[in-house]
């Protein structure tokens, strides 16, 4: 409450369970009520809960059973801002459809030889850490958590899920200085996780093995789990990348991936904690000789058959597509897969594929794509129903232990913007938006965050520079896939420069199952029952069907289901390589576009925000045209085919 | 001499000039005549010259006018062994052919974020610098001096091309440790030269310029040259890599690299001391869509212009060829086209292009074809009568200051067998014997350095060892083409492994200027006259035509002047596409014939030097057959042309 009454300004003043304010306005009331029955509250291991609304002839009156969830009440009054006592008599009950709501930062303590300080951040050094330990200044953290409860998010792993030697300390003789962190968090009811390495009872605790079915281990566990939570009391739980790029993991023992998992849940069942135990686990060394091992496929034949034998408090976190955060692919057959199993969708916020915040590229529609997915046809659950605990038929209860929810890697560091790119800014608020409630239309939250955003001088956005704002960002993700990654084709990206900028071949002869199989006569991965991997069978109907035969597949999946000649014609009307001429020519043409409608910002926007905007802008464009040369140059050399509108071609 | 004692061990003695020995042989008189007038001399600024070799009835007396020379004479007689007394009288002058010989080391005194402590080294850290500074224990690098004076090796630079901010300043506060760094390579008569950056009277001296024509900056660097040789008395001369690949340079000024290196040479002249300036400037930021840049002609048109206008004590130091130490590729231009110029031929022992010393890979062969190559036809002179300071006409004298010899980049590091690849030391050997006397049978170099390193209990190499050595290494060069290079395309390497293994398109999209321009219909890059860049222009007659002629143009550099269609038959009767398979599985199947010769010695390798080779070899084959799998799938995707032969291509 003491958040609350700062945030209130000075003038709040408090009334037994109840904050007055601001400026102790009558119009507004908010009351902590911990033992109200009508208002909506938290799950067994889930977040804070939700509040009442209230409002009556222009007053209104907030009630929440939390004071994390209160707080998320009043972002919500100050988000509508008058709005919020202009309507009609109202009595509303704002519930997350997600218990859990997470954000993984992927951050390391010392800086990675490669990876740097925050693996796949663009925005930056990491706000936890700085010159090998956590920074002693942590004031910035509490402003991240102030910026997280603004948007309803209320778990933060604080490292790398690649958890190398000096931050696997994190768990034991560094407690003091993650304390510190739960601490800087806990004023706006974020709550703290630690990423582990499955290799800890080995590393850290100088036993023999990690077996997860090993007494001793069991107990080291158990212990560690105890020192956490005596050290942070609210602390959340442990997040585990395990067997996946190099990772410990239970494979080492003979052991499975549920195994594994309810070792860690059984430690922190007791404080009430929760394991979220991440799915990507696939064969990084494959052979790219070797045609029918298919990474897409990994996730489901590691975990699917696992179906049933997680603990109650294992989250299964699977990221939203099968390969790895591309620009655009098919939509995970893991979240359909695991009735019996508390799922998580991972997505990631930080633009890894997208743009490396160099880009201007709004994922919001990309996510509610994903969310909206409906893996048992337009009548059954979508995957945010299924991540809020709903089996196939979204009309039946939830299980009691409610659904995995959400996470995604962070896009925070300690850039003067928080995320490189000043527009970026709008994904964390977007993920943040969605994991609240998934049906919003991403559309609006955008247009929410121009609003907030951008406030004109009497705080509200100028028509003009809304729209503006607008029609640079709310399709810049279909713009960003339209000059990379045609059609469902993924992975064309430069291993030398960390995923960013074109290479077509770039992931063709490697170790990591990432492979278009461009010939001179066609290009795609046959992943069919009939001809291909099979992979299509790892989705029910309807979608085994509609993946599966070319009459049916959608034209922005063809590449990721089927091999087919470069003459094969969409349903768009044109060809597949004629597609990729023209979209890559467009593609440019709309990063032409957005420039244009940026710079008749000149002067409306903060300066320091327009200079770095129109940087990213500069160099969106050249890599826009190198993709453009790329691609077109590539896959004109390879068919042989030319434009048929002539444009350049190298 | 007291090196030379030294080495005769405690048992010599000496009297006068003369050093008797070893065990006082009467059979063996070494002797120092610094006056004698028929004894072969150095020249005003190269080396210590040569050394009579007198035999008299199984008498050997060495003569030199240098302590250094002499030195040269008594390995002379080591490498001969018996044999030096075994033969016919004789009164022998050796004289080296270069004047200059001269290995570069491209070490860094801080470990660079990229390139590491070596760049471009495979063979562990540097013998002269670690942990950010130079090494207490200097003794292996008094080592390292005896191993180039038993070749002949009497320069070295000690420090990267690429000079950074700390290696800098091994010009100016340093200076104390480079005097330590000469006085381990003195006794050895191996002379220390500096590799300096043009931008040192800014960034070492404060100066608002490095302008060459300013008298400040001119006079910055008489007295930087004063100081290093107050410090180093011997000391040899600085290296230059200006105005290449982001090094700074006279351009900046919109001086040419005249006025660069005559600013150099002014200030070393009183001393003595010889600049080498590199000849190795290109466009390093080229854009790939432009076919008419041609990066192969770059140093010509920098440099040709410039004849005449060098100082004496300039050495230009031209790459053997006009990219960058390819596997295969044309003979640089610049070799014939400054006949007013010293030029220095610029080799490369360490293996950055040709297996990273990880690949048998001898480079004797590759060496001597450079050297032998006649850029005026066969009645002209050859390259090493070019370096050695003739013109086109190689029986007319060499003007005062004679050629500029010869350099090349150091295998040598910290590991144990010096150079990774035990086998790799061949390559410094090599390198040594042909900088004396380019005119040697590389093959008999080999089996010089064969018997010298793999002496039997009785001394001699057994002959089945020595047959299965030279199997192993005398075409191992080829060999490593034949499975990486067809027919002079080069850069098909791996930009993410710092150019190891295959990525055929790895430097086709890049800022570098490599490219194959490999399409649907066929492959490589016209330089011609007629249709292309107009490199072959470059050359004088016969090459000029005989390259730009595809009837005449060798087979083996057939794509370095042409774009051909895979199915253009060559001078050996296939085709280019077959070429490329038969080639690469040939390749293949070659390295495991040397696996089995390797292995057939069992027993009579000292175990370390096995357990290493048969390491390497192990990786020698799956890189092998990488590459074969890499290049026969891209070519057949690209070129859909069959394997006539109906192998495996993926």
């Amino acid at each position: 409450m003491a958040t609350l009454r700062a945030e209130l300004g000075g003038a709040a003043s408090a009334h037994g369970g109840a904050v007055v304010g601001p400026d102790d306005s009558p119009d507004l009331l908010l009351a902590l009520e911990p033992s109200a029955r009508d208002i909506p509250g938290a799950g067994p291991d889930s977040s804070a809960g939700g509040f009442r609304l209230v409002r009556d002839d222009g007053r209104v009156t907030v009630t929440a059973s939390s004071a994390t969830a209160l707080l998320h009440g009043w972002f919500h009054v100050v988000r509508l801002g008058a709005a919020a006592f202009d309507g009609p008599d109202a009595d509303e009950r704002h519930t997350p459809a997600l218990g859990l709501r997470m954000l993984d930062h992927w951050d390391n303590v010392d800086v990675h030889p490669y990876m740097g300080q925050v693996e796949r951040g663009y925005a930056g050094g990491s706000i936890f850490y700085a010159d090998g330990r956590v920074r002693e200044d942590l004031s910035r953290v509490t402003t991240y958590a102030r910026l997280l409860a603004a948007v309803g998010i209320d778990r933060v792993a604080i490292n790398n899920v690649n958890v190398h030697a000096r931050e696997a300390r994190l768990l034991t003789e560094d407690l003091p200085e993650v304390a510190r962190i739960a601490a800087a968090l806990r004023p706006y009811g974020v709550r703290t996780h630690l990423a582990v390495s499955f290799a800890a009872p080995m590393t850290l605790g100088g036993l023999p093995t990690s077996d997860p079915l090993d007494d001793g281990v069991r107990a080291w566990w158990r212990e560690a789990a105890d020192r956490v939570w005596a050290a942070v009391p609210d602390f959340g739980g442990f997040l585990v990348k395990a067997d996946s790029e190099g990772q410990p993991g239970p494979f080492a023992y003979g052991r499975d991936h549920a195994d594994g998992a309810n070792l860690l849940a059984e430690a922190v069942a007791p404080h009430g904690g929760v394991v979220h135990w991440r799915a990507f686990v696939y064969n990084h060394t494959q052979d790219w000789r070797d045609r029918a091992t298919d990474r897409a496929r990994a996730a489901y034949d590691h975990f699917a058959p696992l179906d049933g034998r997680f603990a109650d408090n294992v989250v299964v976190q699977v990221k939203h597509g099968p390969l790895d955060f591309q620009t655009r692919e098919a939509v995970s057959p893991v979240l359909s897969a695991m009735p019996r199993t508390r799922i998580a969708l991972e997505l990631q916020v930080t633009q890894e594929y997208t743009g490396q915040q160099q880009h201007v590229c709004y994922l919001g529609p990309w996510w509610s794509e994903n969310l909206s997915f409906r893996p048992w046809g337009h009548d059954g659950a979508s995957v945010a129903d299924v991540v809020a605990g709903h089996g196939p038929d979204a009309a039946r209860p939830v299980a009691a232990s409610g659904g995995g929810g959400i996470a995604a890697v962070s896009n925070v560091g300690d850039d003067a913007f928080w995320t490189g790119h000043p527009l970026a800014q709008a994904n964390l608020y977007a993920y943040g938006r969605l994991a609240w409630d998934p049906t919003l239309d991403p559309t609006a939250v955008l247009d929410e965050w121009i609003s907030l955003t951008f406030p004109g001088a009497d705080g509200a956005v100028a028509p003009r520079v809304h729209d503006t704002l607008h029609a640079v960002m709310d399709d810049s993700w279909r713009t960003y896939e339209s000059y990379t990654a045609p059609l469902g084709v993924g992975f064309m990206v430069s291993p030398l420069r960390a995923h960013y900028g074109p290479d077509v071949d770039g992931y063709e002869y490697s170790k990591w199952g990432t492979y278009h199989f461009a010939d001179r006569d066609g290009i795609g991965v046959d992943r069919t029952r009939a001809t291909g991997t099979g992979f299509t069978g790892q989705y029910p109907a309807p979608w085994r069907d509609v993946y599966e035969d070319l009459a049916t597949c959608p034209d922005e999946l063809l590449l990721f289901f089927h091999h087919v000649p470069y003459a094969h014609v969409l349903h768009s009307g044109t060809t597949v390589i004629q597609h990729v001429y023209d979209t890559h020519f467009a593609g440019v043409e709309r990063v032409r576009d957005t420039i244009a409608a940026w710079e008749s910002l000149s002067g409306s926007i903060p300066a320091d925000v327009d200079a770095r905007v129109r940087e990213r802008l500069a160099e969106q464009l050249r890599s826009a045209v190198e993709w453009r040369d790329q691609l077109t140059t590539y896959f004109f050399r390879k068919s042989g085919v030319p434009d048929a509108r002539g444009r350049t071609i190298y």
